[in-house]
């Protein structure tokens, strides 16, 4: 497997005509070596040339957590007085068309283009983008995995059996953050639990803030489970939903359902965006959808291919996104639906099956 | 606070000749503003020019987390069909010299550099690092209540009540992750635990090794607290320490003591590594001490001032970091020292108080 991506890895190099990638910390790294570059200042950083071999430049006292692959990368730790920088540019050479990973710090980018002056940079995901996004059946397997994990949590939270009312979001999130651990998962991305008000801040930070009756309740979470991340939302409410909420979540409730139904391979990925957010235009609440409608998941929760007006990329069977839309009243309350799919020849396969109809918390 | 620190960055600004400071995901924001960047791939950054009006540009649907502070900085959120590169380049203008977040993403970067092609850029921890440097009386409280949680289950550690012989390194760290989050952490940074030739990998993955007897556990944890990191590290052996790693452990614990004892202000950081490089050298030890003796301490784990050969800076009051030699032993075994310290004007005061002699655990 890991062979077949430096090849594919390669062969994307030579079209785009892109002399050597540069990988350092975020996902590209441990998809292509299977190596986590720690995200601390001593620099990591695979050196991989089109027409040479691949090398990983690494602090030494990193260097005993790499698995060794002498037939894919060789391996340069460096001591903690040596520069990593010169070791790199000097690996780099003359080649000049340079890829480098999207989240590499900004301080070694700076000084490489310092040390590399005549040098071409563009992001990694020019070259490992499209090829990260389409995921190969091992992958699948592992997101279906922690989205299974997460279905657990969330069956939890809609049957009740999380309780709500009377505790802190705060609360509420440790929680869910302890149930997705106890389901399998090696570490929380996050649980955001919005509640009332709070509700309608799609990225809320769970707060003090006590759950009180009538209020719609946003739980968005997600994990890593043998690498590859989960992540849905549901909404609560708790106690009976007044009819204003009933039919924002009836709008919303059919946005999500269609906009799965328009999955299929060969849509742009702006057309998927495109109906859920008519739908919900239609229903009265187009300046209440404030974000995109999703975004591609794998090792990162959020990778290509991203479901947002202006991205024309079509997508394609083994790609994996999130589908969803959410409707926010600012200071009043707000409400999302949230799964994960996988295109299929046959439209869009959803990981996360739990029940998505409005649910009463008492 | 918020306000003098804007006031020292910008005559620092004006010291150094830059015109604009761009802040983004890491430390240098929350410190400044109070509002951390969710490490995301939607583009949060601050323009502060040193001439100008500071503005935040921010993901609209993240706007709710920012509390305001027109006095400090205007917000300007982006919707997800905007280009957030474009907003960031039309508000620095005809500004060129430029700082950006030493940890800011690649991608954008590339971006900004693509849209401003005059623009000279540096990181921006010459304008931050010595400022973040010098903890204030609020900072050094924050550091030490993270450092005395810490410190408790250390403590738990070393007495026996954490369980070591027959359980696995991963679940070792588990608990100690768990203590860490009891004892007051709003989370865990990291909770190395490495045990038998596995100690000899100072960043060691806590695995699915069996501890045993006869082995040094070197347990190396940290976390947040009040937004203020921790991180401490002791050695413990299971069952009786054979006279060879007594006799290593006795240089490491001279080499950290003296090292804690030399650290005073206007001591060059790289003087502070040499005492605890010389004493295990003459230990016979040289070799096998393979990383810098200590990194600074605050919002972030690791900071300005790194304690390592060939940094002449001096040292100040008010400085926090760690002290932390390391004597490793490849295949058998390895032991590292650690407490973070700050600078007061009559030495070293060291955060963590537990107990640096050898123990044995059964």
């Amino acid at each position: 497997m890991t062979q077949a991506r430096f090849r594919r890895v390669r062969q994307r190099l030579g079209e785009l005509d892109i002399d050597a990638l540069l990988l350092s910390v975020g996902a590209d790294l441990p998809w292509l070596t299977g190596y986590t570059a720690m995200p601390l200042e001593r620099l990591t950083m695979l050196v991989l040339p089109a027409d040479g071999d691949a090398t990983l430049v690494v602090p030494r006292l990193e260097a005993p957590r790499v698995t060794p692959h002498p037939d894919l990368f060789g391996i340069r730790p460096w001591d903690e007085t040596e520069d990593p920088v010169a070791i790199v540019a000097e690996l780099v050479g003359r080649r000049r068309s340079l890829a480098i990973s999207n989240r590499a710090w900004a301080a070694p980018l700076l000084a490489l283009q310092a040390s590399l002056p005549d040098a071409k940079w563009q992001p990694a995901s020019v070259v490992t983008g499209a090829l990260r996004a389409v995921k190969d059946v091992d992958e699948i397997t592992a997101l279906r995995d922690a989205a299974a994990a997460a279905d657990r949590v969330a069956t939890a939270l809609v049957e009740g059996e999380i309780e709500l009312v009377g505790r802190t979001e705060a609360a509420v999130s440790r929680e869910i953050s302890d149930r997705l651990i106890e389901q399998g998962n090696e570490h929380v991305n996050f649980a955001i639990v919005g509640s009332g008000p709070n509700a309608a801040s799609p990225h809320h930070d769970a707060s003090e803030r006590v759950i009180g009756r009538g209020e719609s309740v946003v739980c968005d979470f997600g994990g890593t489970m043998n690498g590859y991340c989960s992540d849905i939302t549901r909404t609560v409410f708790t106690g009976e939903p007044p009819a204003e909420f009933r039919d924002l979540y009836t709008v919303l409730e059919r946005a999500q359902a269609e906009a799965v139904g328009a999955v299929c391979p060969g849509i742009a990925a702006e057309d998927i965006d495109g109906v859920a957010r008519r739908i919900i235009t239609e229903g009265g609440y187009g300046a209440n959808f404030v974000h995109r409608t999703g975004h591609g998941i794998g090792l990162e929760e959020h990778e290509d291919p991203f479901i947002v007006a202006g991205n024309c990329e079509r997508v394609t069977a083994g790609n994996a996104f999130s589908i969803e839309p959410g409707i926010y009243i600012e200071g009043k309350w707000g409400a999302r639906i949230e799964d994960i799919v996988v295109v299929t020849d046959y439209g869009a396969d959803s990981l996360n099956t739990v029940d998505r109809s409005l649910y009463w918390a008492s």
